[in-house]
């Protein structure tokens, strides 16, 4: 059936398919889609090559593109046929769209295969191209025609589907959900022997199930992609045939309620004989409502739901899979399991179609969780030429740094500080929390941004604005900025110390027992930054950096070409001031982005193309773990990383946009401490 | 690892193994174990050769076999080892038995391998051989041990114990059962970080499964063969891993109470919303309960049981399996799926250990099912090279004829007949049945001998013995007999007419209406055999035997080499008087067998060998089916079935045993109608 290119026919059309350029040579009256298909080129059909799915629509740019002109003539490719007639008269097609199970190629054309899923990378310095996920999802929908049943042939309903399915569609071996069995003949009387079947091509048994079974034709299946983090699940609900966003949303993990951080789950497990199942339950059932929630937004039955990607950092894996957690909360930090796993969704108690599918992507060490291993998928490390470091932080900051010829991975143990925990005036992002913060390098007065406030502190009406949400505390990004600002208008040494001497230039220093704070605001709430906050920064900022550092050390480079900083809290944090404060290492300030949550990214195309789920389980393998426990030089960098970065030192690209203090350290009393504290270290 | 017999190294000792037969050339040293696995012989081993199952023994004769003769050299087999000698004073080792992992092979050697699951035919003419199946289990128990979690290698607990199963015992792409998945951890920490898994390697899937751990050695498994029968329910409990029978028990089924036969239960799923669910609950609990039987008798936990084999005629296949057995009510009798099926027990609710898993034999037809399967799988019609006939009669008498060539199968509607239903004096085998019946030539008297009672009817102390069952009716195999003597007598005619004028030579031939009445027993029961019972009797053979002669014809052959009655009809009735009457054709005597239930062998045999698995579906695909209702001669055969063989037509080998009357016929009138008949047939 299909055409293979042969390269001695030089004369035969030349077809190239975007956006995967793959090319080849067809004989004339070739369809388009057979084409494709012999190219590898997923254009998905349901009918068959019936022209009533609309699946096979392609975009056609015509023209002898070999001498990079497209031409206007119609006589690259066959006119509209009776059957695209029909179906544009009945279903529509949009303008130059093409059904490729119809069209026939008669010279050298161009091919759009449409790919509605794009990916919107959050951008802070400058828009990075939009993102597309070539489709070649695990499901396919195919739609036959069965014989009658006949008494000479006394084969049974399914093993005639069966037939029909290997005759048509190739599918050869074909397995079937046992669900689906008592069903067969009910649904093929009443499609009138016909039926379209959905067939799972990635299961883990190798052989290609039939999940889902409608009569008629069925035109429309649908896949999530769900990120399980410790505080917010976050999901995608997607067409597995269009490829079309249908709906995202998120809501608060409520495993909250057992504890704030990833450890405190882990003691409630090891303190409650029922703590387990409770968390466990609790996530399959936040699970579920999401999967409502999405559902309802995009006008969607959940039983239209065939394939579920999961990701999540390995607490989360393991609790959300009903695995005890508790050996990730000590030494050897011993994953249940760690290689990618299927699971029927109903197996794990996902309410959708009963036949579904759950995908959950590999965990890469005890600490490296599927979310890292999403969020590398996504931002793809292992496919670059150049040094890309990934960096998702949270309570532990998750790091992957490598190219195509290496990638290691480690975790840091950062603390929640970056939270807003810890932190005398800290508090989650929300209204009312500043946000934003920039200090007069000559007055030392502050001034600030705060969520749900559209004026800075210093504009007009801000007092008015502020009002309703009130001035309540600091969240994670602007204690970034808060801290990086006092120490580059030299409120703060190197050393991270409050320079009591300043006190005398500005009524904003104070005193507090034998060491000062910043006073921030002096409102209905008085946010003032204190020396312990500063030191926990600097103890989050060391751990993340000393992991960094441990791994350029493994790569044996001493710079960085790319960062990416996922999760919510990369959203918003400013690289320029990450940078100031030392939490990642000297990089061109463009080449730092932030892409959001990258790890649902990656869960995103691990759903629309299987092809990435063989190569985010072979990336896995091939990734080197790094146990900072265990690396001695962890603790030396980690010492290090205290101080803030200054002008002389390893930070070129950053001095190149901010001017940065002078080397000049201070210890907690004002004595200069530094070589003290490293002296220390070497013993 | 394995040693491949190499031709050339003809000075290599020489291994016979038995049963088998297959035998190869080994190095001097080489472990007997590795040799079997080398050839393809299976032998069981849990412990990998670590000589703590024990699983691996053999016997061993010694000797030069090559020149016939056993030597009693202890030469040609090293010697008790330590591991022998510890096994043996631990878990004693019978006589002659050796560790095949230990015992490495010196000089020539035949080895037997012991299979402890024989099955005896249930023999009517002379001794069949004990048939010995092969053991190849689908489940396999493999100890290994596994590493302990390292930081530096951050594999998930269940991706080492994968490793090693892959390094130690060669398999590749495990997969596991999901509900294992969160249990893995703490098994591997119970046992020391020593388990045994359980491998089932016939998963439909292809790749081979984890569906049992458990913590250190385990090393006994146990598997069910089920007959689904729509009077009985039949099961065998034996060990996967010696093939012992450990339990061997039945029960009524369940779904009687909604319908005695098949056709009955089919009306009350079309008649009830309900009925289908209520039929496959009660067969499902029915299951359940036989399983909670055998375990009890072979002291087996149920938790212990990981595969189970069944077979059912068709209906009863689709109500095991929660299918509407509607269409297979009417024509074109369309079975809802034909091919073999394979399940999780959990998933069909049988009550074993949660990895168990459920194999269904194939069924051959809309009337032909998984129980024909079964009972051809265990005679093996396709394994002969003479013509084999094998009979199941039930309300629908299945049957399959052929050889290695050529194998067609059919379905003939029989009736209750046979099962004593439809005769005025029938009833089920059960004590106070007549079950055997002679009639003297001369006299006209008959003796019978009667369930639960030790002594025939003519014997004294008869009827001291029988008051405490009575003598309450005929059940099948006396129904054949009775009739098969009154014709044999004179009583009847080779039409089936009793014929009045023996009332004057006999009392016990009475009046009845315009028909006459044989009087077999005059107690608190009268027991007579009426013109009626004659007629349902002749119409239940005719149906059998002309769906006999469609296949012969088929099969172009005018004789069958021999026939097996499978059943549990087929293991009471004497073959003689079943061929008096002509239910079968004529065969030589000592070559026609009552197999028992064949159907639940062939169950035995899918189970303890997965080969046999292959076999039965290969051979299902090829198995041409006739279906009876679509021949034109089938209604031709049927009435010329309908008269008794004659002395003088097609029942040569018959005659030699027996002797028949001469052929004469008379009407229910007592004029001679079979000219009539016969002619009528032909217009």
């Amino acid at each position: 059936m299909l055409n293979v290119p042969s390269k001695d026919e030089k004369n035969e059309p030349l077809v190239l398919f975007m956006p995967s350029g793959k090319r080849g040579r067809f004989p004339v009256g070739t369809p388009i889609l057979d084409a494709a298909r012999s190219l590898g080129v997923y254009v998905e059909s349901v009918c068959g090559g019936r022209a009533t799915c609309g699946r096979c629509q392609v975009s056609v740019q015509e023209g002898n593109f070999a001498k990079h002109k497209i031409v206007s003539s119609n006589d690259h490719i066959s006119p509209f046929g009776p059957k695209e007639q029909r179906y544009a008269s009945v279903r529509q097609l949009p303008d130059g769209r093409r059904l490729s199970c119809s069209a026939q190629i008669l010279g050298d054309l161009v091919i759009d295969v449409p790919q509605d899923t794009v990916i919107n990378a959050q951008v802070v310095r400058k828009a990075a191209t939009d993102r597309v996920i070539e489709r070649n999802a695990a499901v396919q929908l195919c739609y036959v025609e069965i014989d009658e049943p006949d008494m000479h042939k006394p084969l049974g309903d399914f093993d005639r589907m069966k037939a029909v399915l290997e005759k048509d569609w190739g599918w050869k071996d074909l397995l079937i959900a046992p669900h689906l069995i008592p069903q067969v003949q009910g649904i093929l009387r009443k499609g009138n022997w016909t039926v379209t079947a959905a067939i799972h091509r990635d299961m883990d048994s190798s052989r290609p199930f039939i999940v889902g079974l409608w009569p008629g034709l069925k035109n429309e299946a649908y896949g999530v992609a769900c990120d399980i983090g410790s505080t917010t699940i976050a999901m995608h609900l997607v067409s597995l045939l269009s490829g079309r966003i249908a709906a995202s949303s998120g809501t608060s993990n409520p495993q909250i309620r057992f504890g704030e951080d990833l450890m405190s789950r882990v003691s409630y497990v090891m303190m409650n004989p029922d703590g387990r199942e409770a968390m466990t339950k609790a996530v399959r059932d936040a699970v579920n409502d999401l999967i409502g929630k999405v559902c309802a937004e995009g006008e969607v039955d959940r039983h239209d739901i065939l394939d579920l990607v999961f990701v999540g950092n390995p607490i989360m894996h393991h609790l959300f899979l009903g695995i005890d957690p508790t050996e990730l909360g000590q030494a050897p930090f011993a994953l249940a399991v760690s290689g990618a796993l299927q699971y029927w969704a109903h197996e794990i108690d996902i309410e959708v179609n009963r036949g579904a599918r759950i995908y959950m992507l590999p965990c890469i060490a005890g600490h490296v969780g599927a979310d890292a291993a999403g969020a590398t998928l996504s931002e793809g490390p292992h496919r670059q030429d150049n040094m890309m470091l990934l960096v998702d932080v949270g309570t532990n900051a998750e790091i992957v740094l490598g190219n195509k010829e290496r990638v290691v991975a480690a975790s840091s143990p950062t603390g929640p500080a970056f939270e807003g925990a810890e932190i005398s005036s800290g508090q989650r992002a929300a209204p009312g929390a500043i946000e934003r913060v920039r200090i007069d390098p000559e007055t030392l007065e502050p001034r600030f941004r705060v969520i749900g406030v559209d004026k800075w502190s210093d504009e007009e009406g801000f007092a008015e604005a502020a009002a309703a949400v009130g001035v309540t505390g600091i969240c994670g990004s602007a204690i970034i900025e808060v801290v990086a600002e006092m120490y580059l208008t030299g409120i703060i040494s190197q050393d991270g110390v409050v320079d009591g001497a300043m006190a005398a230039k500005s009524p904003r220093i104070i005193p507090n027992g034998r060491t000062f704070s910043y006073l921030l605001h002096d409102g209905a709430q008085r946010i003032t930054v204190t020396q312990n906050d500063i030191r926990a920064i600097q103890l989050a900022k060391s751990a993340l950096y000393a992991g960094i550092k441990l791994l350029m050390e493994k790569q044996g480079v001493d710079h960085v070409d790319t960062i990416r900083f996922a999760g919510a809290f990369g959203s918003f944090i400013d690289p320029k001031y990450a940078m100031v404060l030392g939490l990642i290492p000297d990089c061109d300030l463009t080449e730092v982005k932030a892409v959001g949550n990258a790890a649902g990214t990656g869960a995103l195309m691990a759903l629309l193309n299987r092809g990435h789920r063989r190569e985010i389980e072979q990336t896995v393998r091939k990734i080197e773990k790094i146990e900072t426990a265990l690396e001695s030089k962890f603790q030396e960098h980690f010492v290090n990383a205290m101080a803030m970065p200054n002008k002389v030192d390893a930070f070129p690209k950053l001095a190149e946009v901010v001017t940065l203090p002078a080397r000049k350290v201070l210890t907690d009393d004002g004595g200069d401490g530094s070589g003290r504290r490293r002296r220390r270290n070497r013993e």
